[in-house]
């Protein structure tokens, strides 16, 4: 079993040599400046760490691990477009709008989809890419809940929110290890719940860190849920209350995973990282 | 053998019928509203006809014939964005962001694209998605160079540029077809050069179409590309010259076409439909 940054190191050197499609030209550049931007790469090492548990090797996990990265960079440079979020800063750089353009940024989205879905077809079987597919569905759809619904949301409809939004892309590294290692269905269900509640533990703290991080910690612009009048769980609950609710979600969390069968050390080391996190 | 006609008619029931995955909620209406809009689902017919030239069955193809409809309706939704073509119409109807505004268009055109692969991921195996997948890296290629190239293209440079950015999503129907009939790789070859010659014409009598073409007959803003300063087949040799190269590759087409060992008598009317097409 590896740490969590041995697995980080592993994802980052994948990606950093990751060959992208030629005919991409030079608008390889937009593509590589957002991939490489240095995000935290919760998505694969979630995807290492879960395989390895299962006992798939890295070398195979690789490609899925990375597939979700592809899938997440693509949301960010997409979200952070002028008709969506507005955000000119992300992960302490320019957005990718800001350094090269909206109509460059539009399409380096698009490549950044087009290449996670070529990451993930590398497999012989169809599965990872399916997973990939279900979960980026998810994630649109969350994304224009996010963009059309008022600030009446209910706490039913923000969780509704978020298991699309975030909720899918964080419980896909967790389907695409159980791919990867070929674990049966009847097998999957108690490996999905503890993905599920990770996820759900990631959307609160980033609420939380929202309304209460610096621009410089955070990479990106705070305060913008509660600028813009959306709902978070801190709107909604308070901070103390927000902040007891996650607390109560990682317990769950921690539960689900020693109850799973298998040694899941390195998983519970990302439960710990995501709800300590300060960025 | 079925005729265009009919095949087209598959293919429109097809996608009017087409599940899309519930997470998207809300936001299917602007992805149907853009995926109904009346094309005339060349990609489609293309891959049915060669398809049912390979022996393979309709039902067996319609999911990846469908699946570049939905890749190339994904190209329009964006391309007709205000960061890059900036076009209000779009088959004689207002453009997806006229209509739902920019940011649900690029959420829809995200969700498209996705569908797109949900649909080529049907198979047991990923053979048509991965054709769909090199075929968009492809045509995302040739968008970045026809935004960000000056009117400076030479005749070669022109040619590439509509490899990628129409020719590659014209060639994958074929390379679909190739993949549903389980056509070994070595007899793909002439195939292949079929579908490329045929990519080219059509490209050229799009030329031919904006600088000729009413708004009325085309659905939408002709002369656009003259407008924008951009190099064309029309720009660059003339109106008569370029009629003369659209028949010269098409001649090439045909011939191409009678080599094939198999009846490509559904597939020379489609060359001539794209040949004297008026919108």
């Amino acid at each position: 079993m590896q740490a969590a940054d041995q697995l980080q190191e592993k994802a980052e050197a994948f990606l950093s040599n990751l060959p992208l499609s030629r005919d991409l030209g030079e608008l390889e550049e937009a593509v590589r400046y957002s991939l490489l931007g240095g995000g935290k790469r919760i998505r694969p090492v979630l995807c290492l760490a879960t395989g390895e548990a299962l006992g798939a090797r890295i070398d195979d996990l690789l490609p899925a691990a990375c597939a979700l990265e592809l899938v997440h960079t693509f949301s960010l440079v997409h979200d952070d477009l002028p008709a969506l979020d507005d955000d000119d800063l992300r992960r302490g750089q320019p957005s990718c709008h800001a350094k090269f353009g909206e109509a460059v940024a539009i399409l380096a989205g698009d490549a950044l989809l087009t290449e996670a879905f070529r990451l993930a077809l590398r497999y012989p079987t169809p599965d990872v890419a399916r997973e990939v597919a279900e979960a980026t569905a998810g994630m649109i759809g969350g994304q224009y809940v996010d963009i059309t619904t008022e600030s009446d949301l209910d706490p039913a409809g923000l969780a509704a929110l978020h298991r699309l939004k975030t909720g899918r892309l964080l419980a896909a590294p967790v389907g695409c290890a159980l791919a990867v290692a070929k674990t049966p269905p009847r097998d999957q269900g108690p490996w999905r719940d503890f993905a599920a509640d990770l996820g759900l533990l990631f959307q609160i703290v980033d609420d939380i860190l929202d309304a209460t991080g610096t621009s410089e910690e955070l990479g990106k612009t705070p305060g913008k849920d509660a600028a813009a009048g959306k709902v978070t769980y801190v709107s909604l609950f308070g901070l103390d209350e927000a902040r007891s609710i996650a607390d109560d979600v990682r317990q769950r969390t921690e539960r689900r995973l020693s109850s799973l069968p298998a040694d899941t050390s390195v998983l519970a080391e990302l439960v710990a990282t995501i709800r300590e996190r300060r960025t």
